[in-house]
Formats: C-alpha cells, structure tokens, sequence
C-alpha cells in the first residue's frame, strides 16, 4: 500500500501503522513546557504531603528542568512508538534519573494530566487573544481618531442609505471586538480550573492535596467532580465558539475591505506589503490579506463542528475519541492568533482617500429623508413633509440634479416653509452631525466614543 | 409549477411569489408581544421627549393593548402581504387609530425595531432555560441522593475501570449542566442591552432618550454604536453555541441512558410512559426519549453553522439576510426547552437496578490497582507491588476466580505482607471509599457534593 | 410550565408531553400520498403471493383511496396521539375497513415503510429539482444570448482583470447548475432503490415477492440487505450536499447580484416585483431576493450538519434518533426548490446597463497584458515585451491616460514594432475576441457553448 | 509578538509576517509531482502548436525531470518567500536553465495551473479510495464467509429484536461501503475534467489545444468555460461529502466494536496489536483504533464545512481566499486514506466469540413473533396468535423461563395446535432461516450475497 497518495508510513507494517495511527505527538508536543510545569507542581504537593520525600522532588524537579531544556535546545528525539508529549517526558526523565523518575505519576494519571496541560496552555493563548484584541481595539480607536474628518456613506443592503463618519463605520468594529474580548473573557473562568487529581476517573486514594496543587499553578479554582474531568471538553468548543465569532467579525472587515479596494468603490489603498500586483497591470493591487483572513474563517467554523460532532454522544468518562481534541483546537488558536496580528500590523497601513469616499455621500438623494426632517422642524406634519420631499425628489431626477443643487426658488416650489438655513441641513456634514442620539454618528458621539476607548484601553 | 414537491403556493405569479418568498411573518409572529410591549415603552417615551404628545402616547399605549387582545383571542388575521409582525401590528394598529399610529415608528426603523424585540425575546428564553436547568441539576441532585448506596463500573473506553458510585456518575452531569447554565447567564449579559434608537443605522436626529427606553424595559445598558448594533447577531450566535453544548451533554447522558437500558448492560429500566413497547415482546423496551433527544443534538449544531454561514462576511450594516436568522433561532429555542423540561420529568422515573450495576463491580479484576495500593501501604515499593499483582492475577484468572475470590493462604503465596485486612480493602466498598481526595468518588465526598448542590439550589 | 417561551403545550402533564415530543405527525404528514401508493402495491403484492386474497386487497386498495380523498378535502384530522402518517393512514383504514385493513401491514414494519415512504418522495424532489434546474439553465442561456453584445470587466479578487463578455460570465453558471443538475441525477441512483421486505430489520418469514413490489412502483432495484436498508440514510445527506453546492452557486450568483446592483458597480437594475424600495429616496431599490437567498444557504449547509451529526455512531439497525430525519431534509426541499424557482422568474426581470458594464473595461490598463502579446506577434521575446509596456504604463499614468489614449508616435516611443493595428488590437472587441482558446471568452466561443446549450436543453 | 502561543514567527517585522501569513507551500508541497507531469505535458503541447520550439520542449522536459528528482533526494530548499510549489519549481527550472524555463509559463496562469495540479491530485486519490474501499470490501466479505455459522442478536433501539447471523450483519457494511465506492466513481467524474488553458480568466489569444493536452495527461473531458473553471472547486466539495458519509459508517462500525468489546456485550476481542492495555489490570483491552476512527469523524465533517464556508459568497473568478481549500482537502485525505487501511488490517484480526454472541439470541422472548408467525401456518387468525402468545409470554414469566423452556403440555395450554414441531420453530436456526426474502437473514440468502460480493470484487 506505499504508493497511496496518502502518507506512505504505513506500508511498514501493522505494528508500525497502529503505532503512526494513534500517535499524537505530532501535535501535542507543543504541549511540553506546560506538561513539565504542571509535573513539577505535582512531585512538590506530593513531596508537602508525604507521598514522595522532598529529596525526591528535588530531583524530579532538577530532571525536568533539564529534558525542558534538551528540548528546547533540540536534543530531543520525537518517536511514535512513545505515542504523546507526556510519555516523552517520562521516558526522557526516566533515562536520566532512573527509578525516582516512575514516583512522579503516583496519584495521578494521563487522563487528568492532559486535562491539566490542556488547559494551563489555553488560558496563556487566551491571555494572549485578550491582549491581542485589546491591541486590535487600539489600532482602529487610532485609526478613527486620525480619520474623524472623513465622511462616507453608510449602506443598507449595500445601498448607500445615509451618510456616516468613517471613524463611526470604524468604531463599529470596535465594539465587535470589544465583544469577543469580554466572550473570551468569560470562556477562560472556565478554562481556568484545576483539574490534577482527578487520577483515571474516581480520583485517587492518596492523600494529595488538590488545592496545593492549583495554588502553585495559579489557578483560582478545583474542579469539582473527577469523572466529569476527565472527560470535560467544554471549554475547547467554548473557545472555538469564541474564535468563530470573532472571526465571522473579521470575514465581514475583509469583505468591505476587499469592497472599498475595488475600481468601483476606491476608497482604500492597501499598501503594497499588504498586497500582491502582477508585473504587467500596474494597478492591480490584490487584497489577499483580507482574502486570506475570509477565506480562513471557514477553517475555524470547520474545527468548532470537529470537535461539536467528536463529543456527541461519548459515554461517560475518558474515552479515545478525546484524543482528537487537539489538532482543530490548536488549528484555530494558530490561525486566529495570525489573523489577529495580520490585521493589527496592516490596518495602520491602510490609505483612506477622503476623496473617493466623499463622493459616494453626495450623489443618490442621500439627504432625502433630511429635507423631510428639516420641514417637520419647521412645523409641517411628517406626512406632509413626505410628499413635498417626493415631489422635489421627481422635479431633480428630471434635471439629473440631486436637492442641493437646486435654488432656493426651485426648493420653494414645493414649500415656501423652506428657507436659506435648508443647504446647510441638506449638508453631509450637517445631516452627521444632526444624528447626536446615543451611539448615532454626529462628530461630538464619535469624538466622545473614541476618547472613552482610548481611556478603556489606557486603563 | 403547482405540481413541485415543495409547495405549490408559488403558482400564483410572480408578485405573490416573491411575497411567499421574503414574508417572515410565518415565524416571526411569536414576538408580538415583545413588539408591543417595546413599542409602548418607545411612545411613552417620545412623548416625555416631547416628540409626541402625552394623548398620543397614551392612544397608542391603548391602541397596542387592543392589538394584543386581538392576537390573544385569535381576532386577528395574518397574511404574507403584510410581510412581518412588525408591520402587521403597526397596520392593525392604524386601523383602530388613524394617523397617530404613524408616530409610532417616529426616530425609529425595523432595523432597530426587530433588533429590540429579539433581544427581549431571548433575554426571556434565557432567564427560562437558567431557571429550567436549575430545575433539572435539582432532578439530578434529588437522584443522586436517593441512590447514594448504588455501586458500578466506572467505565473508560467503556471498558470497566473503577467501581464508583451511581451518585457520583450522576453528579458529574449536575456539573455540565452547571456550565451549561453559567454560560447562558455571560450569555445573557450581551443579549441585554439595549439596541431602539439606533433607527436605520446612522441615529437618528429626534431628540429621543435611549437611556429612559433601556429603563422602561429593564435594559441595564444601552448599545454603543449605532451602525454595529442594527448588524450585531454575536448574542443569537452566542445562544446557539452554548444550546450545542448544552446539547452535546444530553447526547452523552442519552447515550448512556440507551446503553443501561439494554439486556446487556441492564441496569435501568424507563418507566412505560417515556418508552415504547410492543404487543408481542414483552421485553422490548425502546428508549425513544434518550433516542430523540440524541437525534435531536444534530438540529442543534445545524442551527449553530447556519447562523455562521449566515453571517459569514457580510458588508455593513443590516442586510436582507438577517431575517433568515429566526428560524434557527426558535428551532433551537423549542428543541433545547423540550428536552430539558422532558428530562427533568423523565429522570425520576427511571428505577435503576442495584443488583444489576452492582454485578459489574464485582468482576473483571476491577480492584486489582487496589491491590497493588494495599501492598504500597504497607512498606512494598510501588513497582514491586505491580509484580506481584500481575502474578496474582494471572493465578487467578488460571482458577477463573476474581482476586477477592482467593484464599488468604492462596493470596499471601504472592507476598506474606498480605493480611486479612486484605479482603475489606478489596471489596467494592473499600475501593469507593478510600477515593477521598477532592472530587473522588467516596461516599463520603458525594454526600457533601449533593448537600452542597441543594444548598446552592435552594439559595 | 406553561409559560415558557418554547410552545406551552408541555404543561398538560406527562403522558401528553412525552406523546407531544415523540410525535411526527407535525412533518411528515406530507408524505400521504406517497404512503398510500406504497401501500396499495404492497397489498397487491401480498394478494399475488397468496399472503392476502384479492378481494381483501381490492378492498384495501378502494379503502386507502377514500383516506387519501378524505386527507386531499380536508376531512382528516391529525393527532400527536397517532404519531406519525402512517398510523393515521392505518388507523382511518381499519375505521373504514375493520380487520381487513390490520392484514395490510403484513410482512413489513414502519421501519421498512418509513424508508419506502421517503424515497419515493424524494425521487419525485429529485426529478423535480433536475427539471427546475434545467429550466434555470434555459434562463440563464437565454439572457446570455440575448445580452451578446455587452462587454464587461473580468474580475479576480474582486479587481478587474481582463474584459470578458456578459454572456461568458452568465454561461459559467450555467457550467454550476448544470454540474448540480448531474449531483441529483447520480444521487438518485441510490435513491431510487426498492426498501419494501426488509420489515424490522431481518427481513420477513412471509413468501413475498420484492421484485413484483418495485415493479409496481418503479424502482429499477430492490436493496439488498435488510439490515442495511432500514437504517440507510445515505441518500438524504447525499442530496443535503448536493443541495448544499448549488445553494453555495446560488450565493455566489447573489453576491454578484448584489454587488452590480450597488451604486458603485451600477451594472444592473432588478425590476421593483423584485426589490424593496423606501417611499422617501427614490434611488433605493433593496436587491431583496439575492440577499435572502445568500442568506438561505446557511440553512441548507445546516440541515447537512444536522443530519451528519444525527447518523454519527448509531448502531445497527434502526434507532429511533432517525425519526429525526425529516425537518432537515423537508427544509432543505423546500428551501432549495424556492430558491430555483425565484431565481427563474427574476434573472429575466433584470436588466443590464450595457454602459455601466462598458465603463469598467476602458480604465485601469485592463489592456497592458495584450500590449505586450501585441509586442510578441511582432517578434519581440516576451520578456522585453515586458519591459517595454511595463514603461508605457509609467508614461500613460503620469499622463493619467490609459494605453489606448496615447498617440502612435507616443507609443513608438517604446517599441518602433508598434503600429496603426495596435488600436484594434488593444479595443476591448480585439482583447475578448482574440481569446478563441477553448473555453475562452471570444464571442464565437460563447455563441458556440449557447448554441450547444440550447441543443443540449431542448433534447 | 514572539511570546504568543500561536508560533512566534511572525516576530521578524511586517514583510516576513506577511511572508509566512500568505505562503502555501507548507502544504502544497505534495502536489509536486503533479505540477510537473502537467507542466511537461503543457510544454509538449506548446511545442506540437508552435508557440515553442520542440528544442525548448525537450530542454523544460529534461528540467523539469531534474527538479524532481531533486526534491524526491532532498536536495530542495523549501522557503516562505517563493510563496508555493509552482513557484518553488519554476524557480528552480529557471534556475538550472534560464530564459527558456520563462516559456513554460505561457498561455498559462496560477489559476489555472492549480486547478489542474489538484485534479491530477485528487483523481489519483479518487482512485486509491475506490481500491482501497474495494479492498476493505473483500475483507468484510471474507470476515462474512468465514463466520457464516454465528447466530446473534439483530438490535433496534438498542434493544434485542430479532435473531440474525453475524454475516448478514456484517454485509450490512460490505453494503455501505459499496455505496461511499460509488460515490467516489461518480465524484471523479467531475474531478477528471482538464481545466489549463483557461488561463487567468478569459483564456488566452496563444493558439494551444487543449485537446492535446488533456489527452497527453489522459483526461477524458476538457473544461467548458473559463471562468468557471479557475473558480470552480465543487469537485473537492464533493469529495469531502463522500468521505463525510464515509466516515459515518466507520463511526457506525466503530462504535459497534466498542460495545461489543465491552464487558456487557462480550461479542468480540480485537487483537492485541490494535488495543492499549494496562500493566495492571489484565482484562483491560481498550478499542483505541476503534474510539480514534470515531474521533476522526468529526474532522471530516469539520473539513466539509471549511470549505463549504469558505466558497460561501465569492464572487468570480478567482478570489485569494480559494488557497484555503487545500488543508481541509488534504487533511481528509490522509485521514479517510488512513482509516480504511487500519480497518482493512484490523477486522481481520478481530475474534468472534460465538458463545458469547450466541447467548443473546437465547433470552428476552426473541422468538415470540415466531410463535405467532407459527400458529398462523397453522391456521389460527392473526390477531388471535397474538393473544395465545402473550398469555404464554406471561406464563413463561412468571417461571421464569423463556418458551422455548416450556414443555408442550405447557405450550398445548394456549393452543393446541401447537405440536412437536414447535421447538424447531422457535429455535433461533428455524427463525433465522425461515428470513428467505430477498435481502432476509436466511443462511442461504447470506451466502448468496456473499458468492455475489466475492464475484463482483474478482471480476
């Protein structure tokens, strides 16, 4: 069977094949520094409670330390046949302290032990997205603040329907973002307990001391029911709930990114380290970051069904299955964490012409509805207001002029209640800058939103 | 095209079918009463803004009471034309009043409107599916603690592992759906806040009081930013990822439920009301609930990815097919309800048979780790006490006796450090109960776990 | 319980709640009229066996057409009581019929019957989708041979590459649906099998005859495996996915919809029986029908979830989690066959703005790659074609004109090879039709590939 | 950023980041033999049209078999910058022979270029899937022929039903997989159509045949329009549907395995060499192949959604995000690649204990529809047999005993027709073996199916 064009490895053999068929330290190796952090707490807490001497901790402790650096000098040999990180470990500290190293897994067991690797690596990733995302939040409340003179339309549909600020359409982000920040905040109390001593799934007959053990790993809570454990993958599938929302967030930037790089839209210059050309078309600038990031999306989607469907309908406790947790968890943590810092890095380097995106809140009657507004404020029932404003709109469409192009005695046609005061009420600027109700995108609400961000942020 | 297998309501023409094809009002007209109550509090509100006068506003308030009695007593017609529920109450409303009911929807848009009334709607669901699992973790607790004296086989891989007690495998589901119910309650935080006013999506230039609406309706806060919140579907999304989950653990336990009932396994029997039989065997039990509820798991995660793919890369602000986020939604809304409000009536009619989990306690050598635990106690080192288990099991299994089964001379052939004490400390009891650490399975330690449970219950 | 926002009818006490949740009738009552034919062949098959008499089946068959005339006029009542269809349709039976009507279900059971019910509707959804999907193509063949003459911007990465006729872009659609047309016909090779005989899941001790069943009711095969058969469901997912790729076409389709009917790209208008609009801005014109459609395509990709999910690691044969196929599948129909049929009634009501259209391939120097083949016909090595238009580009940009606005002795500048023919060669006529590759955009070529699918359709 | 748990590469500043974000050839790499195979035959078609030299044909061939041979001996440096394998190997042509390796380019682009290399690709994968699944096919049937003689329990709902041979159930499966066979026949079909030649978009104005190429690299179709083509990855989306049902029935099978490993079930003992045991407990025999094959079930599904979504909406033609496509698709070959040949080597290796099989038919009244069936040959009215049986079910019960134990006074009690002959009825041979219809239990039925499956598999 060698010539499959899947991996050929298994044409060694049955043993062989099995053995490459239920490894996983392909993967789980990135597990190790966590693995021997968690280790060294639990010969310490075995050593305070008599289970092995503190002699014996010292060693197991000094022993780690050193197969922690071997591998993170590369003298570490990876091998299927010793199936995952943790036996590695094992075997490794084995080989150079002999028969102390085997006191290091009393009262505990692989099933517990994963749990712990599991999930003091992924409250560090998700410390590290918390940031991340509170950078990200930086780098738009920035971008807002420089741009705050930028007016653009705002779509419905992807309709132009009323003028906004950019810094508004930006902001908007922001608070996405916000959101996947508090979710992932919410998600790592749950990922934040302690799971050792759980042992294989009843728990252990040693008189360990769990609370030591989550104390000295700093973890603020025990977990409370060994057989649930065990075999809890609650908080992954939290954390890629977490992740695919925040990146349909991102699917959804890229989109109108990859929108306003178009010939048709010109609003945005992406630079050219952000972008690919072609050596002939000058002005062909492919968006493929924000390609990149949309397509990517479907990945993180992809492993938050893996893992759903892996759990469905597993009996009670550990079974195999679970082993499988890991690639599409540490999938999504690589490909979020780069989205994240890819558009951290570009989004500063994005041209915003002024320009190009002026234009687009100038033209299609976008002030329509603010002529009705200006006449109600000049006493006129609603109603009547719309059909004046219909009539007005009919008579430009015939001269292929919008309302601010008409005169005042065109205007007044329709209603002599219009007066001088109307071309600065049909303004872009003054049609923003009207709409001042609470998270609306008058200058002054998107100038106080951005200072309270940069006080968040600064905080 | 009358005679398609989907329906034939598309061969009235083109105008009908296109109304067929964008009318929501199929399934959106379970939020009349949040509409109503949502447009009330809006009119009382213009009105203290001065918007509208106190007289309209009370009208309206009256006008929408009489809506509501209409829907509640049936006097009330639907019909595509009409498109949604919005639309339907603002024309019935106009109906009883004339023009004023066009103030209604003054410094507002169905952008913000349908974003109100979902959000009440789910904070309702939510607070509903909180107090339910309370309800059933008190099922759980008041099962556990009426079966406290039931031993089995902890399983792993479903193989046999270690005796624990029915209590503490019990308990371990008390725990996911503890999650389960922590993760509505953050959930919860971001469906409440407060999105009316936002109008289209840019704001709106009445001078309108967002924070007195929030008031009226109970919202702790209000939405920041006008253009994110008429596109923000992150809390329906967040609903549906905790429902999975939530789903995934009635797999499990329905798995599990399926399994005991089964000749082989034997160790429940469903009362009659929740099973199916049939005429002729009298054996045959179906456990069509657990079998439902497992089915049903997938409709979930279904509902999960359609929302994501719904989302998927859509430019700002709200868009058409936002409204094709509903049926999933109250999909998920009815399907997570009715299986936990049928389980918390099923549980306690499972009568579980303690002869039959006992007898899966009492074989397959599942004390032997025990054994070599006894000879750790007393003096043996760890690995030499394997050795000597591994011979004994093998004498044992020569006999095709269990290890309890064996004469103490028979047992101390092995090593002379085995006493009489031997045979307590094998038994299914002994194992049980020495699991003392934080979260093992010792009687001892599910009692306090279940007191513990009624207390945070009861508080 | 009543006043949970999931449908109250739980609160009227156990027994009603378990018949309410375990009922099917709510769904699959649509496949009456399939039920029915079965049940008519499957009884004059039993009468040709000897299993009945042909008077009992006469009799059967005459009672089975009055239910069926009694459900179509609306004389039939349905009950959770009676589960599902075939219940209701045994149990109206025997009211008419007496004991006769209880010998029918001889020699099958609901397990065998279910599956025979749901491929024969399901065959007729296939043949119908197949035919509606032809249609589609006729649409989309004749607007492309309508619109022959309008040139337009290829796109990738959404900036415009090269010019490409309308009809050629239009015509890969049709490439789309036609491709899903054949996913349907090969699915319903595997659906078209005959399941009647296997009865529970051992199939039957009675002297029945399967093939003289699926003689009667078309089916050119008769499964094979009677464990198999009654808990195969590999037809449904593999139309799910089917349907999932076409509605993945269809979302592609209304992107681009959407996207052309944006004030930015204005290529398109889509008549107002298609389009929402506002009474106050007369330019909005909501492309409605593309946006829902775009946004039915996470139901579809749902449903399939739903149903992989469901069938995961269910044992042999039949478990009642399958009872739980039908509202994946039924939306999915529904969901489908609406959107081909909207699509068939709008795409002729749109019309292209063949000057819009034009505009996007006289700008942005979509022409320099056929400068420099220009320059290899005239015997330049493509590599100094390079350079040399690369340089043009630089002086036409500061010039800010495109290529074809320079003046022959501008162009000679560069290359003396260049002469009077460059014009012509760098038109967009001469860009699209020199691309005569096979497959390419020329007009012959697409001339060709409508004339062949005008042939192919009307076969 | 380099302390990020995702990897720390992206610290080396924004170009490098940007580098590694956008770079494929950490994965394409395995499509290298493919990309010169189509490259040569490009070439070679090149030359037969003129637009090379048959000398510069014969120097890119003799290149281009270098380059191979250079990375199957290792002598290739893989690197971020030169983005993917196309790239890597025109580069390394260019190398060994300068400007003429610039040719081979022509009339071709990336977009096309990667559509045919996947094609190549995933037609030889098509084809080792339908071997291997035949393969896997021959050893179920051998498992089938060999095990003719075991009896035991056919289950619905879990729950015993009915008796059937072990052979018939595993021909089940032999069933299945010939289904998931014909779906990879029919995929390919789609897959093996020859896409270069249509360039970037629109093809191209060079005069290639693509006729020619499509035979030199044996495919039997070539695509039909250009557009359609570089953006058409419905053929990869297929595949993924039919590994997704594929690898249902392995989660099907799986956990089939794992139950009847279990203690409970006691039906089989999976070898040694594909079980994990423990030094300690000697029964325990852990189904790891089994519980991993479950777990990779939701990573194909979870690939089928990633790509799913990804085509989600993309505008034509090619978009950036479409070099997404290949982890999901790659990682799906390897997995089901890997799952069919540890099954193939597995079931083989699996031992049926008959006793213990057997045991199950034995119990639970699994005969009393045959009773039944046995007292209507005798001419005793349906209805009536079935209330004979159910008073001797529960007589039987109160002894204790099944019918089978009562005597035939006892039996005569109910009914006295019943005679001698009666224990021969309701032996579990007798009810097996009266299942004679087509796709029944029967001895004889199974054999024939499988004479037939080993004649289908040898012709």
């Amino acid at each position: 069977m060698a010539e499959k064009p899947w991996d050929g490895r298994f044409s060694e053999g049955t043993d062989k094949a099995v053995e490459l068929f239920s490894s996983s330290i392909a993967f789980d190796k990135r597990l190790y520094e966590h693995d021997i952090r968690g280790s060294i707490a639990h010969s310490k807490m075995l050593a305070k409670t008599g289970v092995i001497t503190e002699e014996e901790a010292a060693l197991i402790e000094k022993g780690l330390q050193e197969v922690k650096a071997d591998i993170e000098n590369g003298n570490f040999e990876y091998k299927d046949s010793l199936e995952d990180i943790h036996m590695h470990i094992e075997s490794a500290l084995t080989e150079k302290l002999g028969d102390v190293a085997k006191k290091l897994h009393t009262a505990r067991s692989r099933n517990d032990q994963v749990a712990l690797d599991i999930r003091m690596y992924l409250r560090d990733v998700a410390d590290a997205v918390i940031e991340s995302l509170a950078n990200l939040r930086k780098v738009i409340t920035e971008l807002a603040d420089a741009h705050i003179d930028i007016q653009m339309a705002g779509y419905t549909h992807l309709q132009r329907a009323q003028p906004v600020l950019l810094s508004h359409h930006l902001m908007a982000y922001y608070e996405m973002f916000k959101r996947d920040q508090e979710r992932f905040v919410d998600c790592k109390k749950r990922i934040n307990v302690m799971p050792l001593g759980s042992a294989a799934l009843a728990g252990t007959t040693y008189p360990i001391d769990r609370q030591m053990t989550a104390d000295l790993l700093d973890f603020p809570a025990v977990s409370a029911n060994s057989m649930d454990t065990v075999s809890d993958r609650d908080f992954m599938i939290e954390f890629l709930s977490a992740a695919s929302i925040c990146m349909m967030h991102f699917s959804r930037l890229s989109e109108e990114l990859i929108l306003w790089s178009s010939s048709e839209f010109g609003f945005i210059v992406i630079s050219d380290a952000f972008t690919t050309g072609s050596s002939i078309m000058p002005q062909k600038k492919n968006p493929d970051i924000p390609e990149l990031v949309r397509g990517k999306t479907g990945r993180v989607y992809g492993s938050l069904i893996t893992l759903l469907t892996l759990m469905k309908s597993l009996p009670m406790a550990y079974n195999r299955d679970m082993q499988e947790d890991k690639p599409p968890l540490f999938d999504t943590v690589d490909t979020l964490g780069a989205c994240i810092d890819i558009y951290s890095r570009m989004l500063p380097n994005i041209k915003f012409l002024k320009e190009g995106m002026g234009i687009a809140t100038e033209t299609g009657f976008i002030n329509a509805t603010d002529l009705a507004d200006y006449l109600v404020t000049k006493g006129m029932p609603f109603r009547e207001a719309h059909s004046v404003v219909g009539k007005s709109v009919a008579y430009a469409l015939g001269k292929k002029a919008e309302l601010h192009d008409l005169s005042l005695d065109e205007l007044r046609q329709f209603s002599n209640l219009i007066g001088d005061d109307v071309y600065q009420f049909l303004s872009t600027e003054g049609i923003i800058n009207r709409r001042t109700s609470a998270g609306g995108t008058a200058t002054e609400n998107v100038k106080k939103a951005i200072a309270e961000a940069f006080e968040v942020l600064n905080s």
